[in-house]
């Protein structure tokens, strides 16, 4: 394997492969990356065996080949080269890979590529297509709302549900819910209802890894996998098995009390608040009167805040209590100028939503307060 | 105790005396911080009895009085503030705070404030005056050369030596020393010769505080104190007591290499050679030619680094092994274009200094290998 590139390339290949690299993987191969040269393409490969990340690369290709090499040592070297040529070779007999930069080289000891477990090439029957900046955002605006604790595997999985030329995402951790709805087309579509449990990690990386030049995401699944493909990018992961929940069946219809607030303001008021509500676990007391939404906490010993903001309300005064955090959340994605909190009574769940559209909704269970 | 101020000036104030709060000191009331109303003037002061920060910013103030707020909340709620004016106004009965800002308002509950230590107001006879700019170049390029084991504190802290208008600053944990020159000017001045030793937190903390504004800065030693003055800060700490080693005594006079070379690129070189040298405690080899300086570093089971750069060698060629951090943290900090690396075989310290002027110098000792 033999080829010359320049340094910023290898660069950008190796830090998008790295981010599938778990560090704490207990086999030595996976702490690598695979790196495969095909005439003037490098692929550079990564995966903990849950999430793989494989990324091409142009160089000047002149011997074919592949080699594992340690991600992290590969990762540290490519980007304190000097920035100039680096020809790149390696020993087929013992894995030894030489970068030769200006007079210098360096030269670091890898695996046998054969060693490297295979990603899947899925060939699913119906592939979708979706705008990367929308998918994008609504990924941002649900993948919050999934659970850390991997013990309901569940709850760490964004459900992906096409019906016809609509995709809606949906996430939850039985605090809260949030749902997006937005457009999406495919390729040999079979016409039957898509619905996939997506892990919320492999929906965040491939935010993070995706190029801003780049317009669509391809997006196949298989039975227990899914790829998601850009131009240059195939980032692969197992689907969550498991019963979804019925999420149409807790949102409410309709409410006794609708708000409209400006958004910023709202947010602002409860990250003050949520300042002195940390010994409380996070609670904030509503009160919605008539052009007015006060917002209370307080920490004994400590302080209390009480904001008072200009709303618009149809319907009946109320008041509410809520995790603040849950809140925070929301206010801090939703991406809308003015929104509409709608309530009904103390005990039933709010509603957030944007005041123009109807492609967003997040559900926010009440604290019971005494 | 009774005031209105812009946002900004709050949060300035409170940033700034924060940072000589401790979190873990034992005194609930050192968790806080003391505010002092006088006339327009606010003094807000912190100390951990080691450290103490006073910062004066202009309010308008209406009432005369003090408080100590915790500095946790009250730093994190002026940060969260609107941008609008703030009322604020203390309780003489409980030390209840109030903050008023628009239609909302947060209280916190603070202690007395004579239950606040004092800091010490210093009336040295000498006062020194030293441009800020080089002051804050001076401290960096010698502090990161201080130990950070706090059991043998003479090397925790920075030697300041004033003889006539010349200061030396002066750090070594053992293993390095750094030397830097620069000119100070003083007022009632009595002749003698200065020599105290101060903790290097303490010079690092005046320079993370100096207002980029602010042209000098005022030194006033006491028995066992110093003061740093700023326009509107003041910086007080204890000196540490004890002997400074002989410094001049260990600096070698003339050498048998005197290297020349590019600052940047021997930087970049040594970076990259102690990627590979984790696994041998950070030892790269030097090696030095005619006209090139060789180093070389290795990690078994990982790989080699080898690299060339040009230099200009006035003597005998050499070789010699030091630890890569010392080389680095100098080369990083020197603000020269070109340096001399001048060396005396493998076994005496090597001394880094800039080709122009003569106001550094770097000493470091070698490593032994086999």
């Amino acid at each position: 394997m033999e080829f010359t590139s320049n340094k910023n390339n290898m660069v950008y290949g190796v830090q998008v492969a790295q981010r599938a690299v778990s560090p704490k993987n207990p086999l030595p191969i996976l702490s690598g990356i695979l790196m495969k040269l095909k005439n003037n393409n490098l692929c550079l490969t990564a995966t903990d065996l849950e999430l793989g990340i494989e990324c091409t690369v142009p160089v000047n290709g002149s011997s074919e080949g592949s080699v594992v090499l340690p991600a992290k040592y590969l990762s540290e070297i490519v980007r304190k080269l000097p920035d100039v040529l680096i020809e790149f070779s390696v020993e087929k007999e013992n894995n030894v890979a030489t970068l030769k930069y200006a007079q210098s080289k360096t030269t670091i000891h890898g695996y046998p590529a054969d060693e490297f477990p295979l990603l899947p090439s899925l060939d699913g029957e119906t592939t979708y297509v979706i705008k990367q900046e929308l998918f994008k955002n609504m990924i941002k605006q649900v993948t919050f709302a999934t659970a850390a604790d991997e013990n309901r595997p569940i709850f760490t999985g964004v459900l992906f549900e096409v019906e016809g030329d609509e995709l809606r995402l949906v996430a939850t951790d039985t605090h809260r819910l949030a749902l997006r709805i937005g457009a999406i087309g495919s390729h040999g579509y079979s016409g039957e209802k898509t619905s996939a449990l997506i892990p919320a990690k492999a929906l965040n990386e491939i935010v993070r890894i995706m190029p801003p030049e780049n317009e669509e995401v391809k997006i196949i699944f298989s039975n227990n996998q899914v790829v998601m493909e850009l131009d240059n990018i195939r980032l692969i992961s197992r689907l969550i098995e498991g019963q979804f929940p019925n999420y149409k069946q807790v949102i409410p219809q309709g409410c006794k009390s609708k708000i409209r607030l400006n958004t910023r303001e709202f947010l602002d008021a409860v990250e003050r608040a949520s300042l002195l509500a940390k010994d409380g676990s996070n609670v904030i007391r509503l009160a919605v009167q008539n052009h007015t939404l006060i917002i209370n906490s307080n920490s004994p010993d400590i302080g209390t805040i009480h904001e008072e903001l200009p709303i618009v309300l149809e319907g009946e005064e109320t008041q509410i209590a809520f995790n603040s955090k849950y809140l925070i959340d929301v206010l801090r994605v939703i991406d809308a100028e003015e929104v509409f909190l709608e309530l009904t009574g103390s005990l039933s769940p709010g509603i957030v939503k944007p005041v123009e559209g109807d492609n967003y909704l997040y559900l926010i269970l009440p604290v019971r307060t005494v």
